[in-house]
């Protein structure tokens, strides 16, 4: 008997596909894609510490339906994503001839995920490919929507596409041998739904997070099924981030930028929008009405989380932080836009924020407002 | 008053788009993007040779309208065609703080365009472009119908993306500084129209061949919009070369292999497709049933144009043939697929050729046939 599964569906016309989340379904990969009309050969791309652990298995179903994959590891980590990355990529796929017809499958984090897509978005105009987000982060956002890319030295994914995915295949049970760090970053993406979009998720979160960490299968499937669920929605209404898709990078502008001054060694992704989230909650607080207890509650969920907070930095590191942010990508005629929160699940985007306030929120001591 | 002006839409619902041909046309570039809806900042990405001679005209006219242009010199020639110079001209778009709603202007050949057009479909996940072409090439080919894209060691175009320019404006003063290789490499691909298309522009190419080596505004008015309007009829029947689209790579597989061979600095590509189209007219001869004496119309054009009709090939070099055919994007299971005509104005696509066949119309002393 198979094991229990929930299917989401990304609502986009021809280009519509499935969410699959559940345990144990690596070993249905091939059968899936074979409902899939795709070519013979895909190239697996993964990453070091993945592929040990993850490829024989994703191998061995694509194999059992017929299909012939090509393994392409890349190392692990961020650094990975960048343009010389996605040229070995490249080579490694016309040195194995493929063609219009074959796949990409990415198996891995998001930083394989985004990776991975822009290979596919890219080489021969565009290949069909296969998300197995084998991370929560990866599996509660960077799989779904059709987002990818690379990032430049001078900015977090300034280089990418839009290209969705054919398939996205989370198996929960890939998530059981997630180093608790990573995992903790994961959860600032879902605790982010709460506040984005969806107050019943928020609260069942600050009830429910000590199975979330436990990584109770039964908790995973409902709450990963349900951030699919909402981005699948955003995604839908808004492919290409024209207006409301834009809510989604809550606590993201400060984020990529603070990545982006670390050169992406210091915090992971989670890491850097959870301090990213709670100052874009304080500066809701002061510019969109969120309610101090609101702001509370989300500082206290990404504290219990294990998640930083805050970040001390000095002068030099504050102006680097504001050239960062300039170079986001929702700059438009050079002002920096904010996604702000008027409550937890109702988010307003497009905000200006002063530079001033900004500075007064991370780091009161470097600023004329202290 | 005026110039006279030619305006053939592509018609691809809300991304339908003019292609603008007249004389003197590049004064009314700003004009023309002041319509459009973009944002103040843009990138002119242009090369050596074309940004001394028209840079300047083009630059006043974006600030005339109250544009504010960048300019983005890459290296003259198809090597410029590389991942090295994708990268750097992202590095100048981001030192510039190209945001969103900025646009690129793509100013030169087809090198150019399909360079600037992948920076385009890839920076931020996309601006909108403008095609400025100044070859005959890129005027009647290259320029319209959104295939973008940069070469690898392993083959032309293998990287690349469909994204559609906002406007093409072809200047047809800009070809009287062609020099006659340039001008002539472009006739290949006014001639390929005919062939695929349209016996009517073919035959009279046969008669008028002189007045547009000349360059006689009128006819090339006649010329260039024609074969814009095909290719545009095409493009909306099959934007993302489905399959009819597939036309308009006549003589393209084996001039594609040429190219790649002589590692793009041998043959100009209208020279490549010359001898590609020469022996796809014979490959359909002995296939599909194009009539002898229409082989011969065809040769006898292309050797009127002063373009080349064969090439001479040791034993080496037609194995690396083949071995460039093979990564063709055409390519499907292994098979390479071909376009060949049953009549003048009249091909079909997706045809499978023996190699053997291939290599005595080629080279009949390598073959075993001969």
């Amino acid at each position: 008997m198979l094991d229990p599964m929930r299917d989401v569906t990304v609502s986009l016309g021809a280009r519509s596909y499935s969410i699959l989340v559940g345990p144990n379904l690596l070993s249905q990969l091939g059968r899936r894609c074979a409902q899939l009309n795709l070519g013979q050969r895909c190239a697996i791309i993964t990453d070091t510490n993945v592929a040990k652990r993850y490829a024989p298995a994703v191998e061995k179903s694509l194999r059992a339906a017929g299909f012939e994959p090509v393994r392409v590891v890349v190392p692990a980590g961020e650094t990975a994503k960048s343009l010389e990355t996605v040229r070995s990529c490249y080579d490694t796929l016309a040195a194995h001839r493929l063609e219009r017809q074959s796949f990409v499958v990415a198996l891995g984090g998001g930083v394989v995920g985004d990776l991975a897509g822009f290979v596919a978005a890219t080489y021969l105009r565009g290949l069909p490919f296969v998300q197995v987000p084998t991370t929560l982060l990866a599996q509660v956002d960077s799989s779904v929507g059709g987002k990818v890319g690379v990032n430049l030295k001078a900015g977090k994914n300034l280089v990418g596409a839009f290209h969705q995915p054919r398939l996205v295949l989370c198996d929960l049970k890939t998530l059981g041998t997630l180093p608790p760090r990573e995992f903790r970053a994961g959860l600032a993406e879902v605790i982010k739904y709460g506040i984005i979009y969806d107050d019943d998720l928020f609260a069942r979160l600050e009830r429910d997070l000590h199975k979330l960490i436990k990584r109770d299968t039964k908790t995973l499937e409902d709450i990963v099924s349900r951030c699919c669920e909402i981005k699948a929605e955003v995604v839908a209404q808004d492919e290409t981030e024209g207006g409301l898709r834009a809510i989604l990078n809550f606590g993201h502008t400060i984020g990529h930028a603070l990545e982006a001054i670390s050169r992406y060694g210091k915090f992971l992704h989670g890491e850097a929008i959870s301090i990213g989230q709670v100052a874009a909650a304080e500066l809701s607080a002061a510019l969109t009405g969120l309610p101090q207890l609101q702001v509370e509650r989300i500082s206290d969920l990404f504290r219990r989380a294990s998640l930083p907070t805050s970040v001390d930095l000095n002068r030099r590191e504050m102006k680097q932080l504001f050239a960062a942010m300039r170079l986001d990508k929702k700059v438009s005629a050079g002002e920096i836009q904010f996604v702000l929160a008027k409550r937890i699940g109702n988010v307003v985007w497009g905000q200006r924020v002063p530079d001033e306030l900004i500075r007064f929120t991370l780091e009161p001591s470097l600023s004329t407002l202290s």
